[in-house]
Formats: C-alpha cells, structure tokens, sequence
C-alpha cells in the first residue's frame, strides 16, 4: 500500500471541511434526479458487493454523488483527482469520510504529489478503473501490467482521454476493456454542448466581469464543446468566429450563420478566444503577435496545451495579475494579452467555477454508473480494447432523466413499428 | 423499350416548355458552384462513357443540373420523377432535349402512368440507378431482376429510401451495392436541417400568407429534418413543440429549450402541425378531435403517409379548397382543419414550392456526383448491399464548396498530427 | 365625379374575379380575430352613418377586409391602390360589389391611371381618409382644398407617410388631423418587425429558390423594419450585416452581435442587400461596382428610390429577366448583379409576394379601424396635424388580440397600482 | 459636518484594501473606453472646478470609475452605498484614498449606519447630487430642504428611481431639475437589456452551480430588464416563460414565441423565477404554495419587494442556508423554495456577482458624465422637474463608443438629409 495518505490526514480541520463538503453535495444531490433512481436501485441490488473501484475524476460536489452512488451499490472505492486544480477539499473529505471511500484528492498538489496520489488509488488493486483523462488506465499499463488480469474493466469520460485510448487500441497497447463514455448521445450532446458552453461562458464573465454582447468570440474548433461554446456565445449576443480544421464541421459552422476563417486572421479582430480542440498549439506565437491590447484567452479542452503559454511568455516583456485567475502578459508595445486559469480547462480551473451544471452531470455520470453496472454484470462479453456504450445503456438513462423532468412522449405503435420495418411501401 | 413515351412527346408546345425549362436551370446553375466544378472535372475525363444512368428524382431546375452534369461526363441517362405532383414539365422537357439524356417525367400522371414511366426508365438497361425514394430499386429487384448483374451500383438520397434500403440489405435482399447518400454529414447537416427547414416553411407561408410569430408550431420528429424545421421556426418566433419516440432525441428537444410532449397532447394546443419522422400514421384520428379551428397540417417527410387523411375524411362533414394548395376538412362542429398540399412533402407538392433551396441541393448532388464516379472507378471494391459514402469524397464536396464561397480554414501542423496520433502525453 | 371607371367596368370578367377575389378574403377573415370582434361592434353601432371614407391602400385580402369592416360600420368607401403594383384585381372586384363599396383599384395602371384613380376616388368627397403613403392627404392638400372643411381627420398607415406628414406639419401645411397610425406600439413592433421581416424573406425565397443559411445578408437600416428583417434573417442562420446613420442603432445592432459597416464595405462582402430606411439612394453606383457576381438587391421600404436603378442601369451593359421577377444587370466584367421587383417594396411587388401575413395585418388594421371611430366619435377633440394614437385605443386592440388567441396575462393588484402611485417607499 | 466616519476610518487595513480597490478599479478602466475619453476631455477643461457632487451608488470598480472622472472634472465628490449589500469596501477605499473624494460606503451596514452614510454625504452640501434609486434626492427634500437652493440639478440612474421622481414630480414635489438617465436609449438598451440580462443569469448559474437548457424559466415583467433576462434565457435554452400586466408588453412577448401567462399559472410550472417588474408583490402567497420542489426564486429588480418573502417566510416550517448565498424555505410538504440572495437584486448582491459587466456600465456612466457637465454648462436651462436626457448627449456617447469599438457606420449624405426634409416626393 502508498505511502501518499488520505485527504482527511492532510488538512488541519478535516472535521468542518467534511461539513462543507456535504452541504456542496447535497445541493448536487438535489439536482441529479438520475444518479437518485439509479441510487435507490444500486442500494437495493448491491451490484457492486466485492468490487474495488479505483476513480480518478475532477473530485468536487457532482462527482462526489457518483463515487457515493458507486459505495452504496457495494464498492469499495479509492478516488483521487484528474486536474492539480479542481479538487475542492471540502468535498474529498466527506467523501473520505464515508466508510467505503478513500479519496486522496487534493487541489493545488504538485507534479510529484499528484503522481503519488494517482499510484495510491492504484495500490488498492482495483477491478474497475473510471478515468477522466485516463490518467489511471495509462498508469496501470506503464507502471503497474500485473494488476490488469484482475481488471474487469473501465469507463473513460472524457473526449481527450477516448481519443488516446483509442489510439493505444490501434496500437494493440491497450489490455482490457474501457467504454467510451464520452461518445454516447447523452454525453456528448449534454455534457459538452450545454455543459461546457455554458460554465465556460459564466465563469469567464464572473471572473472578467466582461459582458458578451457585440464581442467578437473566438470559438477554436467546432466539435461538440465547440458547438456549445459557439452557440451560447451567441445566444449572449457575441458575434462568433470559428476556426477548424475538418472540413465538414468548417461548413457546418459558415452554414450556421457564423465567419470561419483561420487563426492566423482570427488573431486579429478576436476579442476572446477560446480554445476547444483537443488539440495543442492552437493559438501560437505569430497569433499572440496580432492581437488587439485587452483580449481574452482561455481553453475550455482537457488539457493546458491549446494555448501556447511558452511562447506568448517569451514575447511578453511583463507579466502579473491583473484579476483574480487572470494573468496580464504585456507586450513590448504595451498591448496585454490577458489569460484565464493558466490556459487549464477555465470552467474547473477558474476562481470562480463551478465545473459543469449539476444537472448535466447527472446524464454523463448516469451513463457512468451504468456502464460500471455492466461491466460487473457482463464484463465478459468485452474484449481488451475501447467499446461503445451499450445503446440501451444510454437510451435508458435518458429515459430516467425524461421521467425525472415530468416531460412525457411517445412510442412507436405497433403499425409504426412494422411500417418501420418494412421496405415494401409504394409511393 | 416501354411504350410510354418521353415527355417531349406528352407536351403540346415542347419547344417553349424547353426554353423556359432551360431559364430555371440557368438560375440554378449560376448558384451550384460545386456542381459547375464537379462539371468541369467530368467535362474533361468523360468518366461515365459507355454507363447508361437511370434516374428516378424530383425533376426540377436543380436534379436536372445533376442528370446534366453526368451526362456531360459521357453517361447515357434517362430519368422519371419519383412523386407525381413535384415534376416541372418545362425542365424535364428542357433535358429531354439534350442529346444524352430521355425525361419521363411529367407532372399530375396517375398511378399507372407513374410505374409506366419507371419502366421507360428501367427498359433502358441502366448499368448504374440513382434514387430519390428507392423506386428504381424496388422496381428492378421485383420485375426486372435480370438487369442485377449488369449494374454496378446505386445511389440513394432520401432517409427514407435508405431505411427501407437497410431493412432489405438485412433480409438479403439488395443484390447490389447502392450508396446511402442521405447518410452523409454533408447531406444530413446541410440538406435535411437548412433545406428541408427553410423551404418547408417559407412554402407554408407564402401558400397561406400566415405568419410564424407566436404560433404554436407543433414538429412531429426530431431528426435531422425535425430539427432544421424546429429550428428555422424558432428563428421566425414560433413557439415550437416537438414530439418524438425516441427518449434521446426527446430529451436533446427539451434540453433546446422546445416543450415535448405527446402528439395527442400537441394536437390540443398546436396551430401548426408539421410531420417528419418518415413513419406513418403520425396525426390520427384522435388527434384531429382535439384540434382547433384554423390549424394548419403539413408534411415534410418523403410520403404522404404521416398524416392519416382517409381518418380526417371519415371525420368530415365538409370538404372544399380554402385556398390555392390549401384544402379544408370542415368537422361536424363547424372546425375547419387545413391540410395543405394533400399531407405530401410541402416544400415540393404545395402550390407555391421549389424543393430545396439551390445551394442546399448543389451540396447534396455533389455527393451523388461524386459517388457515381466512385461506383465507375471502383465499383468491384463494394459488395451487394448498403454502403456509407466514402468519407474522402463527402470531404471533398464540402472543400470545393468553402473554396467556392472564399472561405478559408486553417490545417493540422504536422505537430498536431502528431499529437493526435499519440497517447503517451502526461497531463 | 371623374370619368375614371371602377374595377368592375374596366375587367372583362368581374364575376369570376369576384368569386376568386371573395375566396381570398374568407381566408384572411378567418385568421383576423381583432377585425371579426371590432366588425361585430360596428355592425351593431353604426358608428360610420352618414360617413364617406377615402381609402388609398395596397388592395388585397387582408385591406379588403379593413375597408368591408368600415362599410359594414355605415361608411360609403371609396378605395384605390397606393401602388400600381400591389393591387389583386379579383379583391378589388370583390370589394366594388358591395353596395357601399366602390373600389378603382387596378393592378399595372401607369402613372396616369394612378392619379386618375386617386382622383376618382377624392371626388367621392370623403369626410374621412385613410392612406398607405399618404397620396390622399398630399393630391387634396394640393389640387382640392376646397375640400378640407368637410373633412374630419385621416389615418396614415406607413413609416414614410408620417414621416412626410410631420414634415408638411412642420411647415404649417398640414390643414387637418391625421393619426400616426405607424408609429404605434401595436403597428411598430408586430407589422414593421415581424410582418416586414417574416413576408420580406420568404418573398425573396420563393421567388430566388435560394437559401438564407451562412449567406452574408446586408440590412441597410436598423428602424423597426430593418430590426425585423435582421432577426429573422439571423434566423434562418444569416450572417448579417447593418448599416446605419444614428450611432444609437448603429450600436444597438452592433450589440445585438451583428457587423456593422458603412454601405461602400458592405457592398464588397454581401450576398444579398435588402434596404429598409425610408430614404434613397442608400445603394449606389460606388456600391454596385464592388459587388459579386450573383448578388441579390431588394428593398422593403415604402419606396422604390433606395437602390439607385438609374445608375444601375448606366453601368450595365446587358439587362434580362433571369427568372420571373428577378432583373439581371450584367456588368462589363460579366458580374451579374440580381434586382428583385425592380426594387419595389418585395413583399408586396414581388411576383411571389403576399403583402404582410394575415395576422400582423390584423393588429395593424385594427388600430386603424379604432382611428377612424375615433375620428367620428372626437374629431373635434383633434386639431390639424399629425396626432400619435390614443394609447388607449392601442391597448384596446392588443387585449382583442390577447383574448382571441387565448392568452390570459396579469393585472396589477390594488396595492400594485398604489406602489406605482407613490414614491416615499424606502429602501 | 455628520459624525459618520468615511471608510478609511472604519477599517482594520485600509492600505491593503486600497491596493486590492484599486486592482480592481485599473481592470475596469481598461475595459472602458468611453470614460477614458471623457476623462481625457475633463482632466483638460476642469468642467466642475468649485462643484461639490454627491453620490449613492452601488459602490464598487466600475462605478468608482465615474466617480473619480468626475471628481479629476475639478469636483469634490461624496459618496456612499445605495444598497446595504452591494458596495466593496476595498473600492470604497480606493476611492477614499483620492485627494478630492470621501467615500461612505460600507458593506453590511445596518438600517441605521446606511442612513446615517446618507446624512454623510449630504453634509457635504453638494451642488450636484448623482443618484441610483434617488436616496439622495429623497432624503435631501425631507430631511434637508434648505440645501436645494444651492443645487444646481441631479441625475438618477435607475428605472424605479425615475419612476418615483415622476410621482413626486407629478405632485409638484420636486424642487431642482432630475435627469432621468435611465429612460436614455443608450441606458435602456444596453444596460437593462444587456447588463441587466447577462449578469443576474451569470451571477444565478454561479452561485447555484444549475445549467439554464430545458429549464422552464419564468420572467416577472416585459420591460427592458425583463426583455434582456428572457433573450439571454433564451439565448441558454431556457423555455421562458413571461408575465405582465400591460397588454402590449404581453402581446410583444407572446408574438416572441414565449409563453405568456398569469403568475398563478406559472407558479406551477416554472423551474427558476426572476422578477424584473419595478413593483411589489410580483410572487406572493398563492404562488409559493404551487411551486416545485427546487424551484429558484431571484431578483433583478431595485428593491427586495417583488417576492413576497415574509409570506413565504410564514409558510415555511424551516428555512436554512442550503448553500452560499442560497437559503431554503421548506414547506410543511418537504417542498424546497430557495431564495437566491434574499431576494436582492441578484447581479449585485448574490454571493457570486459583480454587478453590470464593464462595458455596459461604461456606456451608462458615460451618459451620467455627459449630464453632470450639462448640469454644470447649462444647468439654468432646466426647470425643477424630472428631465429627459439631451438627445445629442446621448448621442455623443454612442458615437464615443463605436469609434472606440473600432465600428463605423454611414452618415446622410445631403441628397438623402433634404429627402427626409421634403414631404413632395410622389410614388
């Protein structure tokens, strides 16, 4: 077992920080009427009994209710955080404080802590593995190969991370199964259009006090965080720009009304830009060169890569804060080019953030503790390698949150069913 | 070779009707800037020389800047309409006088003139079909199964028609390769969401000279389709309503912001109904019940099936053109429920229509364009049975299109190739 | 009395116009609520014995039934167009048949026609006018003084009407009390926003067969008109552009998230040009030499003076129909610039144009309808000049509207009102 | 001289609030661009030289901003809180700091220490008074009579503000002239709609950690804040839904596309209510009882009176702090009401808020600036009463801002200045 201990050893009042932490989940808890039904079911089946879960997620209020909806259907579960800077404390102390959970997530911890805490959660020899980045399914198979036999399997959140899962699957690197959460329907059309649009789009107004009216967004990349972004920013009255590089989404884009163009001219009458890609060195050097004095910079994608922060440091001849979670990097003409969050993921990562809306987190994290629920109840069926989820899986969870919502619709009859199914209707 | 005869033959004045036939190809052609390219390309390699192409489409300005297209790349093509009342004699005459290419097509044929002209078609010997609904398809494998093993492939551009294509290819019963054109980003995205949304409702509108603002506009289906037509109508001030049977779909509708709920719910405070789900018996009798006096039904899916016309019948007392295009059912309590365009696709069948808009159609037909290229080159590469496009070619129709509206987009750097190629990146 | 003839005696076959005619008018009476429940009080009243009202109008279903409903209230009407363009002959017909009615209205009259008309009707010596563009007040103000002691107040329906009206006001011409019907809220904000923007686009849709989305539309203008047209082209997925000469508009359209740029930048990145100001020359020769191959002009203002089609017509060196209703000025360098309706107000000359929708005409009408009874029941009250709608009369409308399409809305409490009253309430 | 200390005095460290102030305050000037202008042209002519001004603001960076323009005009300036919760001391501090400013604002104050501030300020015998909900104005004809004849004129910021300085005006109580910024087209239009709109969503989402998609989203009042908060709703996939009590505004609404209905109605289906009325009582007994469990409750209006608090105080068996800024009224049935900053107005005094993004206020301020020199030149021009604001002020200021923006826009040009002059022009 680590050495790295638990978050309740770490800070001096782990007693009040629990208390906050419980009164942040139970504000979330109010509002995922999901993982609620999926809760009470879990707690009356014990689907879990005998499994240990090893979890590496952004640990603040929402996610806590999945670890703890996980817990109550009978796991063991040892959790830390994906992102030096989205752990809230209070929240991974109540979590630790729950007999089933282990949770040695702490913000603000560096390079060699946040290693340490990841190798902790592994030494609990997990047979499930849930990753937000897949920081623990890229550990076990570097560092930790002789624990994957006992490895049902993992579910992975997040764009980035399915991304390089499924590249280490092309490469036959990749020793058991993971479902690619972050493709079903109901992540990705919630999650990352009405999630990260708009917690990306508050928590750079609440920490800039900007407004968006008559701004000119910058929207990099026009996947399906890209279209959120792009779709709120204009639904608060920006006139939004869009870069990419696809084609077909660049069509898409000019199609929906917005001006597509590159970068490099992008650069020079941007207001805010805003980077969701996936991708690094999205905004470059010869970008930065061109931008008007005052402009905005932030990345709404997993990792701080998208921004070239190296290369706007060595143009800028001063650097400070200009704003709480806003750093100015002053030009040698005087234009300051002002970055929020460090260039990380702004919506966990900013001062004033909260991470997604807690209702969109409920889909995503409904899709999670069912694939979980599948892995233990069929995780033979699934090979090594990235697998889809189950479409009934997802088709389910939407099913839950509609009858949550009060929101009613209809089925096919039976006369539509057979119409569906046929293909010898004349015109 | 069939007896019924090609359209030139059906006119009195043909010569006239060509002239004016030729006038609205012209317009098209002047705004299918990727067709012109695609045209260009064909003019100069002929790769259909030797090909006889049967068509069954909408035969108006822009199909008919397709037939012409393949033509000129050396094809023998000969074409009929593929829904009686969308044929606009004048263009059909207009291609029937090009040397390469017999029109049947021709508007308001009965039911057996309709399957005489498919035949005229199909005794052509057609070495590849291209599709707008599957009848040449359903044709050919029914009566005239021994022309299967002349033909290469097919084309397919309606949802429908490739539903109905995929039930077939799962029963074993498609014995040869056709390409499920619908399918494509560039054909669901731009031509099922733009065009089918904006030509259905300024059609509506200008048949009616209502307006959108503050109705109740009620959109049964929430596909690509259903969600241009919810789209546009909300950018008109509607307040939409949609209904839907799959719980995704319903659950992405209300996160839009649109109220959901059943049809037999909607009929009771819609003022406008308007079907696109592909399925049957979307509005029935029940629902007419509950509908208020004035509403307005309408239909954008490919058959005249979604709303159940023969129970609006049984239910009337009264039966009389209120206006052009508009037919009133007046019910035993004085109601009167206007259905327009006799329940058959609005923006082709009402009075006051022209399909898509042309660009819509010019994206669309590049895909097709392009696809029976694909069948000619490597044709041998694709087995009996429904086939996606090619990615490479969708892709290509959407970089002619940006090049030809002058916009530019940025490209991967080699770094980012890379990066995306990779997974071993720490966070 | 002039010599100049009623409809009726000037077609060869009044009766079947005036069959047609009637149809078109059953249906806009059936989507006219507030024009159903204010005929009924009239026709209970009487209000207009005794009465002779002059009417100068765009002469289609929806006026028709505004002049009907003030026959109905006792009125003898005389009406003519105030377009030579916008008239339907087969609802003038309709109109002439009624026994108080007399209509002289004609579709494609020339210049002398059109006063003929106008003067036709001013020698039924009304005591009343009401007028769309105000040629009944200005030809009895210039050629029949004589009559203005009989008369006791008029009505103007237009932007540009009042707009003149305050002008000859201004000057101490203005010789009696004419209502500012377009500058009510009622009028503003439903026919100019939605009626103008919602008829204008289809218009040009249906006439062009061309989409809106990604398109670059230019709304020269940002009043009501040009805000209406600008929301629902952004709507259909525009890209739009404003050009304005008050800063306050300028700006609001620019926070609004529109571009905005002088007339001779817009001109070089535009695909379509729509004008809305009221004034002319607001696209000029400068303009029409940086435009792209292809480009569609039209105007919705009151006017046909804000595109400059004589300078136009200069730098053309050829000019043909390119399709019905569209005029092709082809430029030396082969640039084919598209003028819609010879640039006459598009949703009323275009040949796929139905004037406003039933509905917005409704609101509209009403209010005049309230104008007139005003006018009987307190002309004295009015003393020569331009007069704003009693608000009273406004709102009377606007809750006709409310209850007809069943939308039930608040009223202040008693200790509402009392707040609203006083103003020693503390913090 | 009052024995109220200014806040200097009242703090532990005011250095460290002075710095943190004034962090605050560079951030804000950077992003306004119309006071920078202003001040250039005051710091030159020293238009307020020998000018004593007092003010009651929301006292925090972007108002400090004005402050200190207006005191570098060559004023002495006194200011204090107008809104126990909404001042920041650190700016406060900053402010306090300036050689020619006296800053009473506290945050917290009680009834007793807000009035004495009040008396602070007043005690300064000003010549000018700027006020935001006319503290100033009101306690000044109360309580100290004797100083209106030294006081030259006063600018009131806020809608309720002006509206209760029309009742005293109307009662012949208001003894020096009032600008009314508030009803300025550059205030309504972009403050109300856009500030207003913006920020009480952004504050909301923040200190609730909610998403707005697919929420029913219920909007007390059509005005501009009300017309600001349901477009930028709407504009996050809210489905608003809106009340009022004026038939027009209603009409306008509903003409939108929004839902209308009386408060007793919405009451049982809204998710989130945000009054933006200006009166009292807006939810009150009847509506509590048939609200959700969950259901928000917030407000964007002046004063804390639109929510019937006390009543829903006495229904509630509990009521406790369910997170920051949040309190939960529990009913006898389990149902949860949370009041989002104790029904303050929400983008001031949530926990999470900042007030009016920068921009916004800036243009606002620059009109307040515009008026106070107007008042100083030419302040014997006006008569006691309430004041419209000169047109051309307000015009300058948009003019300020669209050159600082970077947009230009067109001018008349003399052909088109005499046709709006002319009333001659025939069709």
């Amino acid at each position: 077992m680590s050495e790295y201990p638990p978050i309740t050893e770490q800070l001096d009042d782990s007693e009040s920080a629990r208390e906050a932490g419980r009164r942040k989940m139970d504000w979330a808890a109010q509002h995922m009427p999901i993982l609620e039904s999926v809760r009470e079911e879990f707690v009356a089946n014990q689907p879990f009994a005998g499994e240990r879960i090893a979890m590496a997620m952004h640990v603040e209020a929402k996610t806590a209710i999945l670890v703890e909806t996980l817990a109550e259907g009978g796991a063991e579960v040892a959790v830390t955080g994906c992102n030096p800077l989205s752990t809230h404390d209070d929240v991974s102390a109540a979590l630790d404080a729950h007999e089933s959970i282990t949770s040695y997530a702490k913000r603000g911890v560096d390079d060699e802590e946040y290693y340490a805490a990841i190798e902790a959660v592994i030494a609990h020899e997990p047979t499930i593995t849930v990753d937000d980045g897949m920081d623990l399914v890229a550990a076990i198979h570097e560092d930790y190969p002789e624990l994957i036999d006992g490895i049902i399997g993992g579910a992975e959140e997040t764009t980035t991370g399915v991304h390089r899962l499924r590249a280490m699957d092309a490469d036959g690197a990749l020793d058991y199964p993971v479902f690619a959460v972050n493709d079903t329907p109901m992540k990705r059309l919630f999650d990352n259009v009405h999630g990260t649009g708009e917690s990306s789009l508050a928590s750079i107004a609440m920490t800039t006090n900007l407004s968006w009216a008559g701004k000119n967004v910058v929207v990099a990349g026009y996947g399906y965080c890209g279209k959120g972004v792009a779709k709120k920013a204009a639904g608060q009255n920006a006139n939004v720009i869009v870069t990419e590089v696809e084609p077909r989404r660049a069509l898409e884009a000019h199609m929906e009304g917005y001006d597509v163009m590159p970068m490099a001219e992008a650069a020079e009458v941007g207001d805010v830009f805003l980077t969701t890609t996936g991708n690094r060195d999205v905004i470059v050097e010869e970008d930065f060169e061109k931008m008007d004095d005052g402009v905005l910079l932030a990345n709404a994608g997993h990792f701080d890569i998208e921004i070239d922060l190296d290369a706007l440091d060595d143009l800028a001849v001063d650097r400070y804060e200009a704003r709480d979670g806003v750093e100015a990097y002053e030009m040698e003409d005087g234009r300051r080019l002002n970055v929020i969050a460090e260039g990380r993921l702004v919506n966990l990562a900013a001062p004033i953030s909260l991470g997604h809306p807690v209702e969109v987190m409920d889909q995503s994290f409904g899709v999670q503790a069912a694939c979980v629920r599948e892995l233990v109840e069929n995780g033979d069926a699934y090979a090594a390698g990235v697998h889809d989820v189950p479409d009934e899986l997802d088709r389910e969870i939407a099913e839950i949150k509609l009858e949550a919502e009060g929101v009613d619709f209809d089925s096919l009859t039976d006369t539509q069913r057979d119409y569906m199914d046929s293909w010898d209707h004349g015109t």
